[in-house]
């Protein structure tokens, strides 16, 4: 799985039939480049994932990918490759605090 | 899922008999590169999506991939693994509009 | 799926018994690296491909990967990530002939 | 399968249900960067597996990723697609050790 | 697939029960970086390979990754994401010999 933030979301009134009703992320994954960085460091590339937890803009959420997202939904038939399974409280590195959901 | 630009198609007339009537198309991945940009960023590869719902050459599509492209599909057993899912009307972004289909 | 040109071949007697009587291609994964290219740039890594279909070196192909590789063969069950679905004729692009095989 | 560090772990109380009592760790990819090197290197992303095995802070262990990772976990329906697999004892390379765990 | 060189071996006492009895390698993908290439370009990452073909240091393999890995093993329920399914006798490329083993 890999960190993200939610940036914003996506309207397709034109699709597959098993998309109807899903909400649609715009997250960039977020990595911890060095062991001992003080920041989480920001992806220069976007995805996007269906919702299902109701994460808004700006939280840190658990992405699954490839056909383990489906796991992942209601519907185990949906054509998605990735969904949004949690929502971060904090993340722990080293015995230090690294983030903390306000 | 990834947000693609269509911009060709493909035609191969010797083929794997599940891809017959197929649409091809040849998409670019976009991305937003920064949390604050303000246009989407064209990718420097291309891959080949199987179309269902009529993309046209220049549209926004959301392409999945994956063992779950298939389930993108009528038949669920053709060797697909990149297929267009959705037609992009708009994009959000942190309260603003990134993008809006003509 | 991607493009590809087919530039060798393999033999390994020590293989698995499912892929006894497979042949091997060594593949160079093509793309279009900016929107208005007149020319297929190719990649600077190969992969190995299952072919099915008779493809010959110098031709273009179309590569499934991933599970879906397997629904491209006769035997859905052969170790396989990586099948060729068929030979590209021609690729067009924003209304111009982009490839056309000879 | 990667080798990879852990270097701390998350927390995430509103989640999949099906992610219940698992522990989440965020660890590092870890390669050999050349035939000859005389130490692993450590990868600039990070990603989050699931872990059974009871792996600490500071060790290295195995990560399987994909669809597989799911039958490395008791619940094979479960949304993940990184597992731990394997505590790392020793990695032997070109007949010398690289790594030895104390 | 890919082709990889066969580096190293690894051990760990401590893994999943589906795991017992596995050999593992420590492989290296190779490629062929450009058409013209007179030799095999070394990857800079590694990657875990179960083998059961008793390949052995130095020798080339073909390697097939995701799920498909775990159908080139006895137990297809193995949490194995990557696999040697072939030692590589020889890869001929552009009509020339690319690589013969010894």
């Amino acid at each position: 799985m890999i960190l993200a933030r939610v940036e914003g979301n996506l309207v397709a009134t034109k699709k597959n039939p098993k998309m109807t009703g899903r909400k649609l992320l715009l997250v960039r994954p977020l990595y911890v480049d060095s062991p001992g960085a003080a920041d989480l460091k920001e992806g220069t590339t976007t995805l996007v994932a269906v919702d299902d937890l109701g994460a808004g803009e700006g939280e840190l959420v658990l992405v699954v990918q490839g056909s383990s997202a489906r796991l992942g939904m209601t519907d185990k038939d949906a054509p998605v490759d990735a969904v949004v399974i949690g929502i971060i409280d904090s993340i722990d590195l080293d015995r230090r605090i690294l983030y903390r959901a306000h």
